[in-house]
């Protein structure tokens, strides 16, 4: 039997669009001989659908959609990911399903069972749990056909109490197909094949496993989909970060030898991680426009390392003549800011603009000097800066339709190091899960073959620069302890004491940990991030903004 | 045997503030001669405490509070609500418990069977479902035990597929009490009792229900703990959108005759929820201040219904000199918009300042010129405005720690009626799940006694006052029929075609839901909208920003 992967990037709704892209796929497939074809979890309507789903004229588009797909699949068969009804009256309404399409028609729909609730899943909120277990038989083999999730949960700390290929390992299957849309995150593709490692070899059954690619605002789906013998080693993976499609002849991928893999462990600065984190961040930023229907970005260049890092990107992701770079010097900035700023435009062949924003400072303070008479000049005036700032680029913005790019990063985001309504606008926050040592090793990667960020964009000491010789330092701890610190709390979870007695000094984690929870209300309004670790800020990380823990 | 309900406000995470306020009560009722205390669910750490639950550090300190209240019970038995830890491998870490604490010591932990997963409520995210059904055997009562949604799920369209109350029921209890936290919307209370009266009708069994009472930013619990005789007929019921505390006797409460309540099915308009919406808001805006420590309040007032309303309601909230509001008008305000807001400051007696902002206007738009050459004046232009309101108003806040209120309403938000970074500004929005009819309803409520919102807010046609002559509904429908358009996608979930059919004009339900789905990266930066609907933007509304879905 020839079994096809057919790794797509769909688009969350666009039924057009994913139909045709399916449609495309299975032409392909039948042409080159395939048996069979297979796609990944929820391709008809794209990963995460989210609340659409609770739109009965949503799920009925999805359905005709199938339908329509079911009439291209006469003599090969297809498994579509899509939502399918629960037909009891007990339970949620919907299942996540694997369709199973032959012969013009749908044969069978498989539901998941392990629905991940957790991070950034939220499937128990849709869909209810499958209970009924059956493998497909299809010319001569058994397919123990599921979805994502459902492979998964074979670690010590069980979440889930079942497990489906107990289930389905008694109909004796020969092959195991999962249908996946596994988000990325920069240490994943090992765990996943891990998992699926482990699975394969247990059952000593073959697995096709094919991932969604492609990104959908904040979550990256990087594919990777992957072929293992039944020794559960690697024999065919599929492109990262790229659509891919491949034939498979199943009796091959049973005996075929493995291609050797690396596991890795480290979690921070491994230059494989920084190279992972920097595709994810060019597809992140190119889906964003290409699904919104955008094409130009604009964003303001300080000649600091985060606003380079992310000019560098965006060229990178949507061509240099689509990013203009906005320099807007403040009364308190320095010489080199504006030299580097421009250098790395010039290294980047992308445009630059100039805007002054001492006028509105100054009739800002103007019109408030009967308000402010008598107060001295604090933070207020800082972040007044940081806030014209994000006007003039706004206004560039609305008037010449750039999208604007917020330049943050993740140490920042955590300890509320930026100004509302200023430098934390943008309609897309491209570094706000990248922490500030991994911006200067993203730097160090972007410039592997030639200087593109300035050397001296990355060497001087952070500021920002709104008074007079400011430094990051004045404010934050070392980022290098400061990024310790916010991983162990952030991505790990650990409480104050768990990190102080790492060596960590005491009044300083208390004070991190501080900042970060009374900080919460800051980042509740901060734009979409794109995610690269295990715990970004944003959809996977919800916290009361009234909360008292550790503040 | 007498039993005190403890109807009591928590914040979440404040640890020694929940647990002293417990004690309190355990002595009060003590005094009172009681048997055994009820407190609402989870109200050791406070409700929703989210993703703090993923902190073992945090599941400690609830732990210890549990353990410190448990000394206090030497005589009085009480029920607290807190996490527990899952002793078994499979499965999520936790529980969500009701600790029954008697005699000095924790004597048994019941744990809630019915996790709700949708809307605001993510509970399926930390907790695991209960599968262990045991009544308590208390000085000659059986107690069947159970928390919030347990006692939910009776309609015919089923969520779960198990009851607690089905294996409840096998050991004959001769009481039910239920410990809930749960969140209002303006016909919330009627519901709840159709399913309290429901349920003690079906097993002829008395039901003390103490819910929660108090606002943690979005989510509002408005009290309202019941007392159902063995007919499910309400024989008390403690205050609303207060703290309360009560004893029965649990004999009297088996045989008492039951008060009247009024059942009420409509939905929008009705003088009954705008006093309870009222009520909401003014407690959602106290305890958020109360809450994060704040005192003062500032506003943008442009002279329009919106942010009056908001004005009288956070004086009501804070105390009339805890207000401030701030006129800044722009070149195309007109007079009788000065004159309105002068007209309400004076009628609540609350501090105004006029900031004007033609000088930073045209500062930006000189500063802008050699960009904007050659170029019409349009949107842009008025979104400056709205954002250097922005920037004047979070000065005010920065050097004065007032903290902004937001002042757009629900149908503005829903369409995107707005500027970010200008009028989105704010720490807390306070109508932004009022729909605009029910504003000039809430209008109306204030005015209940006498003229505060001055007549001519209401009556004059809504402007943004951004362009000359500009009128809302050159850009918008008439809101009484957007409105009810809004209402059937948001709340109801209908498709186009069922709110077409339902005889509104099909181009504009089409324009209106395209507005609805293109507007959402604009909501995912607003501020915390307070919920008194069944549906808010917010925690409970989680769209896809990439989705290509009616847009």
């Amino acid at each position: 039997m020839k079994i096809a992967l057919a790794q797509i990037n769909t688009h969350i709704g666009n039924f057009e669009a994913n139909k045709s892209k399916i449609i495309s796929a299975i032409k392909r497939a039948e042409k080159d001989g395939a048996d069979i074809i297979v796609f990944p979890e929820l391709s008809i309507c794209g990963y995460p659908p989210l609340d659409f789903l609770e739109f009965n004229d949503f799920i009925k588009r999805c359905l005709i959609a199938i339908d329509e797909i079911a009439l291209e699949c006469k003599n090969i068969a297809a498994i579509v990911g899509g939502p399918s009804i629960n037909p009891k009256v007990e339970g949620k309404n919907l299942f996540n399903s694997a369709f199973f399409i032959y012969g013009g028609e749908v044969k069978r729909v498989v539901h998941k069972t392990l629905l991940p609730n957790y991070d950034v899943f939220d499937e128990y909120r849709y869909f209810e749990s499958n209970e009924d277990f059956h493998c497909i038989e299809y010319k001569g083999e058994t397919i123990a056909l599921t979805i994502c999730e459902d492979l998964w949960d074979i670690d010590d700390d069980k979440m889930y109490v079942k497990w489906p290929m107990d289930e389905l390992i008694k109909q004796q299957p020969t092959v195991m197909i999962n249908i996946a849309a596994s988000p990325f995150s920069y240490a994943h593709a090992e765990n996943r094949k891990r998992v699926l490692h482990q699975t394969a070899n247990k059952f000593n059954l073959p697995i096709f496993y094919v991932n969604h690619v492609g990104a959908q605002t904040e979550l990256v789906f990087d594919g990777g989909s992957l072929v293992m013998n039944a020794k559960g080693n690697v024999v065919c993976e599929l492109a990262y970060f790229e659509e891919d499609f491949r034939v498979f002849e199943l009796d091959w991928v049973k005996t075929a030898k493995s291609i050797p893999f690396e596991m890795s462990n480290n979690f921070v600065g491994e230059d494989l991680y920084i190279s992972r984190i920097h595709s994810a961040l060019i597809l992140g930023i190119r889906d964003y426009f290409g699904k919104m229907g955008f094409t130009k970005a604009i964003l303001g260049l300080s000649g600091g390392i985060d606003s380079a890092v992310v000019f560098a990107l965006a060229a990178e992701a949507l061509g240099n003549e689509n990013v203009l770079g906005i320099l807007m010097p403040s009364p308190y900035s320095s010489e080199h800011s504006i030299a580097d700023a421009l250098q790395l435009a010039k290294h980047l062949n992308a445009a630059t603009s100039t805007i002054p924003i001492s006028p509105a400072f100054e009739a800002i303070k103007h019109s408030l000097s009967p308000e402010f008479e008598g107060l001295a000049e604090d933070l207020t005036e800082e972040n007044m800066q940081a806030r014209i700032r994000g006007v003039l680029l706004m206004a560039m913005s609305n008037k010449k339709g750039y999208i604007l790019l917020n330049t943050s990063n993740k140490s920042e985001a955590a300890v509320g190091y930026g100004t509302l309504y200023g430098d934390m606008c943008g309609g897309l926050s491209v570094i706000g899960d990248v922490y500030k040592t991994q911006v200067y090793a993203l730097a160090n990667y972007i410039n592997r073959a030639k200087e593109i960020i300035p050397i001296n964009s990355i060497i001087k000491p952070p500021s920002a620069e709104l008074r007079p010789d400011q430094k990051d330092s004045d404010s934050l701890p070392d980022y290098e302890i400061l990024d310790k610190v916010l991983y162990n709390y952030i991505e790990l979870k650990k409480g104050p004491e768990e990190i102080i007695n790492q060596g960590f000094d005491k009044a300083l984690v208390n004070r991190v940990l501080k900042m970060v929870n009374t900080n919460e209300y800051k980042r509740f309004q901060t734009p979409p991030m794109i995610r690269v670790s295990t715990k970004a800020f944003g959809l996977g990380r919800r916290m009361p903004l009234v909360g008292k823990y550790l503040s």
